[in-house]
């Protein structure tokens, strides 16, 4: 309720980045991938925007540097999500990709890189160095953690540290310098961008951590997709982390783990998803994502009492909101 | 000879660029994959930092500055070979991508971006937002440049014009705006930048067209990989175009090529090599690539007389040298 009013507070603002972000893909649409448009227009949310446009309020808010900000990062943040959709799409035909196939997915890959460059020349009409340092930063984390993640599929000897720190560069890392360059575009003091940073790494790492949850949790008609597909992939999210630290659910879990890991073909993870239902899994996610809201909570007792102050404790709290 | 003088004067130099190189990506070694490792022990001629370095000789030069344009450059380069080579190694098994050749291309892709992500983090070091722009800029025509080369794989009606584009997105803008960057980062004045901008477009063309010659004049002696691979890739490259506009070969090239494209494995190109070879198609894009030379040297004779612009020439002769 308090979010579509926030939205709608920030409308007129929200369509020119819109805007922005349409005439950046725009002039060469015809070359971009389907999938590109399609995502432009799917819309989202556009939380990293918004988030952008609240971390400027803190500033001296001006649209027409910040939505420079606001479109870059959204743009970042389609543009990593072109790039995790590229390899799974491979078609083949007699036992080879058909040449159709692979280019639709080579196309794919330069339709990501194409947006993140996008993103940087978006960016850089800020002309100011330090935005420059902390992007490139943040996008070389990103693809670590988009690495460590491949590299930790079916993994079930990782710990619950090493998870938060993948999801930290995954997913936290965006959404805290999104709320931290909306203050220095803004011109914010640097212990309020600071702030503003802290609040959205908060925000971040309970909102990946409800994200999975949600993939356990969830129905296929809530989610759009059955549950269970992070474990299908081979994604070990928190839940089954925890899942598997209990005595009596270990064994079966990991041997189901197994079980998809050596299928060929996209196997049934329901088996493996009842099993972390019925753990302490959820629970214990759920207390995790909660204490990292009311971390989020606590950075901005520390920040002026303005009504972007209000919007973002909002925020944090839609974030962690789960109706599964 | 020259070059090699050129080179070694320039030594000291670029040992501290490739420091810079190992050290930018490094750290988080373990991570990348193997290719990228692979592409920075394997050296190459590093065209581009040497550019860099000379156009850099236009102004104040200053190693400690300028090294950053360069390795950035250079980054940026290795990450689009990277990208190139990701979806062509995709490996199947019972006529699916197997789980790990799925890994081992989003490894690839996502080292490719990472290795981007470090390059804009060493340009940002610069801290010039002129030179974000350019950089941003540059790497957006190269994506579309990718884009249209996929797209145009196999279309024999595309015109010379259409194929001249396409080079100058792909290969000459990045030599370009190397030489450009140098010149910026090293305070040189406008016109003298845009000078070297010119010079280093009117190179990158002869360049790509010497490199597109060399592969269906080449023997595989001389060029690491059997002759024709261009077209086996189905790219339609200037000699082609070229041989395509004869009367007496246009017909039976057209039938190679098509039969080219409908084979499922890798196709034999040889007999369209031979066809090439015997139009006049080679000498035309010989031509071709020597007035783009002979462009780049009169472009030289407007800057100042220093010995960089010497070494410039020498860069360019030895660019559009052939010795198949």
């Amino acid at each position: 309720m308090k979010l579509m009013q926030l939205y709608a507070s920030l409308k007129s603002d929200l369509q020119k980045i819109e805007d922005l972000l349409a005439a950046s893909v725009s002039s060469d649409l015809p070359l971009l991938g389907e999938s590109a448009q399609h995502l432009l227009k799917a819309g989202g949310k556009r939380l990293r925007p918004v988030i952008v446009l609240l971390g400027g309020k803190f500033g001296r808010y001006s649209l027409d540097r910040i939505q420079y900000a606001a479109a870059a990062l959204e743009l970042i943040h389609m543009a990593s999500l072109v790039h995790d959709d590229v390899i799974d799409d491979a078609d083949t035909r007699r036992g080879q990709p058909t040449v159709k196939a692979k280019w639709d997915n080579r196309i794919a890959m330069f339709t990501g890189d194409y947006i993140n460059g996008k993103a940087l020349v978006v960016a850089s009409q800020l002309e100011n160095p330090r935005i420059h340092q902390i992007l490139s930063g943040a996008i070389v984390q990103m693809c670590i953690g988009e690495m460590e993640q491949i590299r930790d599929f079916f993994n079930t000897k990782q710990t619950v540290r090493h998870y938060l720190r993948r999801i930290r560069r995954k997913t936290a890392l965006l959404i805290a310098i999104s709320c931290q360059l909306g203050g220095i575009a803004a011109g914010a003091p640097e212990a309020v961008c600071n702030l503003l940073y802290r609040y959205g790494y908060q925000v971040g790492m309970a909102f990946q951590i409800t994200d999975d949850l949600l993939d356990i949790c969830g129905t296929e008609k809530k989610i759009g997709k059955p549950p269970g597909s992070d474990l299908r992939q081979g994604n070990v999210t928190l839940p089954v982390l925890y899942a598997l630290e209990e005595p009596g659910i270990r064994e079966e879990l990991l041997a189901e783990i197994a079980r998809i890991r050596e299928s060929e073909d996209a196997a049934d993870s329901s088996r493996a998803v009842k099993l972390v239902r019925s753990s302490q899994g959820v629970r214990l996610s759920e207390k995790l994502a909660d204490r990292y809201t009311a971390k989020a909570l606590r950075v901005l007792e520390q920040l002026p009492d303005i009504s972007a102050r209000r919007n973002l404790a909002d925020i944090a709290k839609f974030v962690a909101q789960r109706t599964y």
